[in-house]
């Protein structure tokens, strides 16, 4: 049972790349639903159209020569029109928002792994989003050889063609992402809640539901009692 | 005849749609390169696979969604690319390297005209291109109105299916394009040369081969006698 009132509540998931994100940011929309609340699941890089057509570009393998700058512009090319075009009027709806990675993501995956200037990153992703913030970021934790392969599996059973651009990059480069978002976490504990993406898809799902529910109660979108 | 010495040379070519930048930096590569001289012309947004694939979404006419700022990060990771692919080795080779607009295209349209924080723009743009500035940019000025005309008459000769997203664009806004331009022109007129674009394209031609000899003479890449 939901009772709604207040303004939205925009929550992120990040983690390295087969930590499950995809899975827990479904489970959660179809949950809030559930309980009659107004959700909405967002992904980057996309979201929107233009947001797609940018993805496009940067998840294709056949771009090896992209550059670490030309990538950062392009994440915050997507993340711009998305936070302009839906996350922020979804939010003055009071709509709750989750997106499938946001800014941290680029500040790891170009800043800590990618080399790029760290100082660069953020000020592209302060313009980018004028300064927006998730109220609360759940970081899947979990160790890059892991990842890797549950993303192997996952990209066998589903009989795709291979990794994406991203996906490609060396096994030193995904530890640098992890370390990268343990580093985020530590410095922003408020923000982030660390979670273990080792546990069963369910007890992770639990972990996250547990402190949705508490943001739920705290900003007054609604009470659930269960 | 050209006598080759020393680095290369970064000449941008800027204005407003229809003043033919693109005629003129085609006229002097083939002069350049007809005396023997090594030079290339690249176009933005562009000029490298990955920035014709950027192009097509900037260019695209269904985008009217986009916004400003989006447009800006667009342009800075097509001409990030550009810049670390293309441009620096040119000249690094001591190639002559002609572009169909810059940075300066970027503060026009997306700062004076679109209304997009300038502040931001000067900022994005020196992340994108590390600092880079043409040896000269020539500046080809002609009233709004008659660049547009100008437009028209090329895409009913070519049998174009119609204008692209940015000369889609209302009057005024082409207006606060050339206005922007000659701001620009006014601030820095060391580098910018200001030419007549009315004028016929043999005698805009001549003006900026006039220039452009003193350059290859002062950049001790050739002295041209003619």
């Amino acid at each position: 049972m939901a009772s709604v009132s207040g303004k939205g509540l925009f929550i992120s998931i990040e983690g390295p790349d087969g930590a499950g994100k995809t899975t827990q940011a479904r489970i959660l929309l179809e949950k809030l639903k559930s309980m009659g609340l107004q959700a909405l699941l967002t992904r980057e890089p996309g979201g929107t159209s233009i947001g797609e057509e940018v993805r496009k570009i940067l998840l294709n393998p056949y771009f090896q020569e992209m550059t670490v700058s030309c990538e950062a512009f392009l994440y915050c090319a997507a993340r711009s029109q998305l936070v302009s075009q839906v996350i922020r009027p979804s939010l003055e709806k009071g709509i709750i928002v989750i997106s499938d990675r946001f800014v941290d993501s680029s500040i790891v995956y170009q800043g800590y792994a990618g080399g790029e200037n760290l100082e660069m990153i953020r000020e592209l992703n302060l313009w980018a989003t004028g300064g927006l913030k998730p109220d609360k970021t759940f970081l899947l934790d979990l160790q890059a050889k892991k990842g890797l392969q549950r993303l192997e599996g996952k990209n066998k059973k589903e009989g795709s063609p291979g990794k994406d651009r991203m996906e490609q990059k060396d096994p030193g480069f995904h530890s640098r992402v992890r370390e990268g978002f343990l580093q985020l976490a530590r410095r922003d504990p408020q923000r982030f809640q660390l979670i273990d993406a080792e546990k069963p898809p369910e007890e992770v799902h639990q972990c996250i539901w547990e402190q949705v529910k508490s943001l739920l109660r705290d900003k007054k979108i609604a009470i659930i009692y269960e």
